[in-house]
Formats: C-alpha cells, sequence, structure tokens
C-alpha cells in the first residue's frame, strides 16, 4: 500500500510517499516542491498544483494524508496555507484518492510515542523507521513523512479494531 | 470587458459576472454555488471547482476579482476560506485569467464612496449601479457582484492615470 503524506504550504511544499507492506514502511519518493516568490499567487498554486497531478498519475497512492490545522498565530499565514491545503485536497477528490487527516499530537505519539516530542525526536524517528542514511530535509519532506507514517500506524490500528 | 466577482466559502460560494462597456455595468450571471456539509471537503472543494471551470470556460471573463482576507476572527473560518480561495486562484491560473484583489475598505469605497459603509448600503448600490430590480440574495452573491463593481472602478481609474 502506497501512502503520500503531504505538508502544504505555498512557497514550499514537503511530500512523502512511503510504502507499507505488512508492518514495513519504506520510502519511496520524498522531498519538497518549491516557487519562487516572484510567481504572484494564482501561477504558485497552479506549478504546484501540476506537480502533485503528475505525482498522484505517476504513483496512484491508495491514501493522502495531511495535517489538521490548528492556528492560533496570524491568520495570515493560515489563509495561505490553507490555500496551498486546497489545491491538495482538490487534486486528491480529482484522482479520487482518499484523504486522512490527523492532528500534529497524533502524528507525534504514531512516530514518536510522545504526544510532546519536539522536532528533532519526530526527524529521527523518521529517519530510523524508514531506515533513512540522513535525516530528510528540509523540515517539510520529514514532515510529510512524518504524517505518511503516521497513517500507516492508525491504518493498521483501525484494521486491528 | 466581462469581470468575474467571487466571494470564496466551502459551503456557498457567490459569483458576480458583470460587463463594462465604457461607463456602462451590467450583470451578465450571478448566484451562488452550494455544496452538500455530507460531503468530504476534498469533494465540497471538486464541486466548486468544477463549477467554476465550466463558468469561466464558457464566459472567458478578462478579469478575476476576489477579496483581500484579513481576519481577526478565528483560524480554523480562515483554513476554510482558505481552501476555497486556493481552487479560485488556481481556476484563474489556468484558464488564464489575471486576478485581482482588493480590500473590504477599497469594496466599500469603490461601491458605496464610503469606507465604512455597511453591508446595506453596499447591496443597495450594486443593485442601484447594476439596474437590478431586486437586491441579489444572499449576501456571498451581493459581495461577488460588490467586487466585480470593485475592479470595475478601479480598473477605470487605473487607465485614467
Amino acid at each position: 500500500m502506497l501512502i503520500l503524506g503531504i505538508d502544504p504550504g505555498t512557497a514550499i511544499m514537503g511530500y512523502g510517499l512511503i510504502e507499507k507492506n505488512g508492518q514495513k514502511l519504506r520510502a519511496i519518493e520524498y522531498g519538497c516542491w518549491r516557487t519562487s516568490s516572484d510567481l504572484a499567487m494564482p501561477y504558485r498554486l497552479k506549478s504546484l498544483y501540476n506537480k502533485l497531478e503528475s505525482f498522484l498519475l505517476k504513483y496512484s497512492p491508495e491514501a493522502l494524508a495531511v495535517e489538521e490545522l490548528f492556528f492560533n498565530r496570524n491568520t495570515t499565514t493560515a489563509i495561505a496555507v490553507g490555500q496551498a491545503r486546497g489545491i491538495v485536497l482538490l487534486g486528491a477528490a480529482k484522482s479520487n484518492i482518499e484523504v486522512y487527516e490527523y492532528t500534529p499530537l497524533q502524528v507525534k505519539q504514531a512516530v514518536v510515542g510522545y504526544g510532546k516530542a519536539d522536532k528533532h525526536q519526530v526527524q529521527f524517528m523518521v529517519r530510523a523507521l524508514l531506515s533513512l542514511t540522513e535525516t530528510p530535509k528540509p523540515d517539510d519532506t520529514a514532515d510529510a513523512l512524518a504524517i505518511a507514517i503516521c497513517h500507516a500506524h492508525s491504518h493498521r490500528q483501525l484494521r486491528g479494531i
């Protein structure tokens, strides 16, 4: 089963595709898509959407996982991330891929086993669980892989009920 | 020149298409697209995107105008509106239609001539400026027409420089 984790943003969007085979997890492809700040927002979104669309077409993942967003910071950021998130959800729906949402707490619990884990602990566990030789960079990529792992674990739990 | 104003939302998205011919403004088509709360968000966004895409294909407006968003309310609303806004900007970029943003203050100044105008004053002027027999309903539709009118007026000012 292929699971795609996405960390949405308009300047940089992290993606992490993993394969779940029984209890084994393996990273297939991960990285981030960037857009230039010289581009107007509609064209940044178009660029990201086209990249996501090609990626979904190439791999046909069974699930797409994103973080449920709770901001108490500034709302301008929330709108920007919302815009990026909107085109990700649209891309999934257009490709008939189910979308799953997890809170940051659920991601940390699933990946580290501890809801208050810090960024470095999450990155360390992402690297360990996927047997990577290096910590995925930038943070957006690591976060995308973390949410994909969270879905892989949660999925296992759901099936266990 | 055809101008499309959009008031983005995921449950209800207002649209207002107007024609500017010299100093004359005329409403061509306006209303709102609704989505059911029974649908998961990706499918609500897909439904709205498809409607917008068909509309753009049918009319090929020269400009799409939306409000610049500033929330100081809750960020959950900001994310939801951001998602709806994201697919609108994407649709415009895919159809090579330029997007223009105006603040609520600019819209009120352009439509009523007074930045602190209330909702009813804006709706009254939308009806008057477009010679409509009734006030457009719901508010989302009136707001979409108001932003289209704002662009028509601003455009005139810009060309006057």
